[in-house]
Parts: C-alpha cells; structure tokens; sequence
C-alpha cells in the first residue's frame, strides 16, 4: 500500500521542450490534444503511409505491414511499461464503456461469486452498472454520488476476500480524483480502468490482473481501447460469448480478429514512439506530469479561495484538474476570455459543471504555464468586483 | 422480386473524371481505397478542423462542433439514400462483426421465435454462427462452403413466415457474389449486411427493417458502423442488455452515447458531401460503379479461359471481382509484376485464394480502365507459356 510515486517540485523552466501548438492549448478532457510531432506524422501518413504506398486510411489490415504496426505498438507498450511475461496486449473497440460489459461477461459470469467494485466517480458508477447486468456486484465503497470530491482510505473500503475480483478506477477524469497508490491486497484480483492515466506515469502492472484504457486520452485518438490482461484469467472465460465480446478472440489472432481501427492503432504507434524517444520514456513523462499538475494546483491555492480546487488535497489528480470560481457568476466570463485568449476545453463535464483542465501527456508545460499566467491576470482583474458579490 | 437496378453498359471513357491517385492503384478489399480529394480535406484537419479551432484529432464530442457533423453526416445518408421516414441513422464501433452479435441480442432474444439465416459466402456463414449463440436459427439456403460461386435462386429459399427476421448479406466481399434484387416477400422482415455495397448504387431502404455496413468500403476508414434502423423495432428489445450493445443507447443520445470514433465518422462526412457534391448521388455512382465492373468482366470473359471469374455470371458483383488464372502457377507472377505496375491489394481473400479486384466507389474508371490493360497485356505476354503447360 505504497505511494507510487513522489516526485519533487519543480520548475518548470528546467523541463525539456516537448512540442509546442500552433494556434491554441487544448485542455479537453478528452479526445484531448495530441503531440504536435505526432499530427504531422499523422498528415504525411493521410498522403502516403511510409512503407505501405498507399494511404493510412487505404491500407489492408491483413498487410503484412499493418501486423508490423500492430506488433511494434504492442512492444512499445511492453517497453514502456515493463510489462512482465504473461500478459497480453490487445486492442480492442468499443472504449472504456464496452469493457465495463466485456469484463463481467468474461470474468464474472458463471463464477458463482461476486465482485467488488468502488464508486468513486461518474466513470466507476457507470462501471457499477453495467457490471450489474452480469452478475453480482458488491460496492466496496462508495463516495458522494452529488459530490464524489474524494476518494476512500483504504480503511474506509470492505473488500471481500472470496470476490471474483476487485474493479475500480485509477483516474476519474470528470471529477479530478487520483489514486496513487495501488488498492487491495497481495491477494485481491485488481481491474483496473485507466483510461485517463495509463502511459502517464508508470505502474506496478504486475499487481494487476487486467488494466485497461481508451486510447483518446494519453495514447491517441478515439476508436480504440487497450487492455493489458493476464494470460492465466483467460482460462475460465464462459463458452458462447459472442467472439467479438471474448478476450480470447484478439489474443488468438493478435488484436486482427475483425477489421480493426487501423488509423487509431497506427496513431497509437506513433504516440508511443513518442513517448519512448522524444520523452524518454514514462518516468519522465511523470515527472512533466506532475510539475504541469504541481503548477497549476498552486495558483488554485495561492488564490485566496478566487479559485477552488473540486477534489481533496490527496487525491488530487495529475491529469485532470477540475474547479470552480468562488463567484460562480464569473465562471462563463473566464471561460470566454480563455477562448478569446486562445484555450479550449476548459469546460466542466456536464456531469459537474464549473471548469477543468485536463493536462495529458500532450499538453506542454508551456501550455500549462501560459494557462496559469492567465488564471492569475484573470484573478487579479476580478478579484475585487468577486470580492464585492460575496 | 425485381432485379433492383440494370444499367446499359457504356464506355468508360464518357465517365466524368472522379479523381485520380498519385502513385497507386488501391484494389483493396478493405480497408478500401478513399476519395483523393477527401484525403486532401483529412489532410488539412489533421492540422485544424475547420470551424473546430483544434485538430480533428484533439476535438471534443460533446462540442457543439461535433454534434453538427454527425447531424450532417446523418443528413448525408437521408438524403443520398431518400430514407423514408421512421428510420434512425446509428454510428456505432465493432463492424459487421458486432453487428452479428447485437442483431439477434436485440431482435431475436426472448422472442420465442426463430430466424432466418441465408448462408452465401464467407461472411454470411460468420453471422449464421454468431447468431445461434443468441437464439434460434433455420439457415434458409446454403451454398457449397468449399466453394459458394453462386446465390440461390428465390424458389430454392425456404423462408419461415413465422421467422423473427430474414438476415442476408448483400454483397459478399470474399466471393464477389452481389444479390440484384431484394429478397422474402411482403411480409418479411429484412435485416441485411450491406456493408461491401452501401451507398455503391440506390437502394429502397423502406423494404429492409434494418441494414448495416460498416465504414470501409465505401462509407470511410475502418472503425465505425452505420446501422439504418425502423423506429419500430426498437420497441420490443429485451430489457437489460449492456448499454454499449443496445440500439436505444444510440437513438437516445444521436451517436454520442460514449466517445464515439470522432475522426471515423468526420471522414465519413467527407465521404458522403463527396458523393452528393462531386458525384451527384447514387444514381450517377451507380453508373459509374456499373461500367467499372463490366469493363473488367469483360476483359475475364474475352480471355478465352485465360482469366476465369469466381462467381456465376447473374451474381456477380460491382463491388468486387473474384477470379483466377487457368495456370495458378501464374498468379504470383502476376500478384508481383501487377505490384511493379502500381497496382495493390489484388490478392485473393486467404479463405479463397486466388486474385480479387475490389471496385468500391473510391476507385476510378481510370484506374480500372489501367487495371483491364495490364490484364491484358500480361495475358498476351503469357498465353503461350499457359498454353503449353495445358
């Protein structure tokens, strides 16, 4: 029950560049920005795909150069996240909503055990209930469902030791909440929703038995999701699924089972290449991470309550960083002078409202920095006329 | 029962010039080749969406930017196709394949009914076999599986008139075997994969419950599914089945239920403005489509036994011509110099072997008008060494 990582603060002057965007920052929750490297790569690749002649959208995915594609994002997923023998990385359609479904079916169905699932957020409730559809669910702990502006100690969650499996999400992008630590015990079987941090940081996969993402955060656009799964879960999966439902499907045929989301995976490759080259590999990635995050949370609390962060202090998220304004009669006043000024997707989930900025790996500290020197020029233009309305 | 269209065949070159590719003729089975001046306009976004202020990549899909373009693309599909009224345009992930599956959990679960299966080629048989994990099934004709060169004749299917559904595939890709008329009677209720031929010719959708195709053919890139479905037969879907596998998710949220495959269905749109603006609908791509295949047909027929087509002669398709050369040991040879020449993706489905022209609606009578004089030429070149080894 470790912290997974801490990293220092600091500047963020000391980062490497790690691209710049044109015309604006894009803090979307999601699709969200991806590397500028990347997009021109992505542009040649829409004329001609390099060593395939024809364009990315017109290539077989029964080339031998596509299966190349396929094989190389899988490896760079192996290297960046020291991916330990016996797991398999598929892709995979559908995003993180068919997994809630895909999970239960494949491993929960026919067990005559139940599972434990955590609400903690927007994204696990809706787990929560698809899960129930299949088979029965124990919640293990649950937040606020009004609120959900923090995450439980470990404490606080009852887990079942006879439970098929525990699933819970590591990040929930529409609230802010982070875990940063891994849940559960040596025994429990963890499944794990990563689909707003996986890539971010790196982790312990080894203490997971099935992690999974939607690519449209840290790894490319929408229209395909990972899953890393241990090879030893596949033994007990029910016979009849349909095969388009059954992990075993893309295992067998190496993620071509059906036509699968060509240009996603082959964005997906190049993203990653990214990460391993031009970053250097996930603990750099985090180390950026946390400083963009780290920089953004101090204006929020050096605002003298101007700004308010949604999530507890502890459980404040890297990647996703939701607030509001005191007066939140200001909120679409700065959500248009953001635009005018060049940032977009600063809006709240609809779930939640206020505001968020969502700091993928594709968001520069530049970026972050340009965000908050307007956040604070924002505060300081309308602090009195706040300070009036209170 | 009418054959649906029949053109008179005429010259290719009367055809208007739909764009010509740099460097590659793409004879793909799919993923297909797409429109040139569509890829210049993908090109372009993967930079800035216009109107969207970021990257096609990067664009949310909750923005009202996006809601525009699925109502535009939907709008697209009404108008090329005059879909009655009463039906929905659905963009959904996981291809024909899920299609198989989410077909009979919707329409054939619980209803105490069976369905009928037409069994015709490579795919129809993988939609027969995922349906009966679903419910039950009558296979109303079946073809030679070691062969399937030809579709029934409508005395030779034995419809249930107490089936849920009546399921065919109207084009199979693999054999290049095409139905030129709608089959079952008044009282049927169609349900047909169209994936290889949507939007290839005109079709009367109000005599089908539901159809589907998934994107790349003819409609886009590979991962999204376009299901056209009649408002009344959502009526009776079991209660409980995974939102991500039931229809209503779709109808209720327009497309958006989850982060749908955003970049799919853009190109999607570019796709469809391409056919109404530069082809001038489904008429005239009809036409097109029609002298494409008969160029090359004709160029198998005139071969003197040269070149032999797959299909019999009533049920071959525009989409896709299947054939083979009398001395196999040829084929390489001609899979290799027919590279060397600019032309891809002609090799045989791996189920069938053999050679396959794919002619969706992307690939130009110039580049089959090229395709037919190689054909011919590499005949001349050959025929006397065929020759003598007969």
């Amino acid at each position: 029950m470790v912290v997974d990582m801490l990293y220092p603060p600091f500047s963020l002057t000391t980062l490497p560049n790690v691209g710049s965007f044109a015309n604006r920052h894009n803090f979307s929750g999601g699709p969200g920005a991806l590397p500028e490297p990347v997009l021109e790569q992505v542009q040649e690749a829409i004329a001609e795909a390099p060593g395939a002649g024809v364009s990315i959208l017109g290539v077989s995915h029964r080339s031998a150069w596509f299966r190349e594609i396929v094989e190389e994002t899988e490896e760079n997923f192996r290297t960046l996240l020291s991916l330990p023998k016996g797991y398999h990385v598929l892709f995979l359609q559908g995003g993180g909503s068919l997994q809630f479904s895909m999970i239960p079916m494949n491993l929960l169905r026919g067990r005559g055990r139940s599972s434990d699932y955590l609400e903690t957020g927007y994204w696990s409730r809706k787990a929560t209930a698809e899960a129930r559809k299949e088979g029965a669910v124990r919640v293990a702990w649950q937040g606020d469902h009004e609120d959900f502006s923090r995450l439980p100690t470990n404490d606080e969650i009852a887990l079942d030791p006879y439970a098929a499996y525990l699933h819970y999400v590591s990040n929930e992008t529409v609230e802010g909440l982070q875990f940063h630590r891994v849940l559960g015990s040596e025994e429990t079987l963890r499944i794990c929703d990563m689909s707003s941090d996986l890539l971010s940081r790196p982790i312990d996969v080894e203490r997971f038995g099935l992690i999974y993402a939607h690519a449209q955060k840290n790894l490319g656009p929408s229209g395909v999701t990972v899953v890393l799964v241990r090879d030893d879960l596949l033994r007990d999966i029910p016979a009849g699924l349909p095969a388009m439902l059954d992990y075993r499907s893309f295992v067998d045929s190496h993620s071509i089972y059906n036509t699968p989301p060509v240009f996603a995976i082959y964005v997906m490759l190049l993203v990653t290449r990214w990460l391993r080259q031009d970053i250097g590999g996930l603990d750099a990635m985090a180390q950026i991470n946390y400083a963009k995050a780290e920089r953004l949370y101090r204006v929020l609390d050096g605002s003298a309550g101007f700004y308010q962060g949604h999530a507890d202090k502890d459980d404040r998220s890297w990647m996703n960083v939701a607030f509001r304004l005191a007066d939140r009669t200001l909120e679409a006043r700065l959500l248009a002078e953001a635009g005018e000024a060049g940032f977009t997707g600063l809006e709240g989930h609809r779930s939640l409202g206020g505001l968020r900025a969502s700091l993928y790996n594709a968001v520069t500290p530049q970026a972050v920095d340009a965000l908050c020197s307007f956040l604070e020029d924002f505060r300081l233009r309308h602090r009195e006329f706040a300070g009036e309305r209170e």
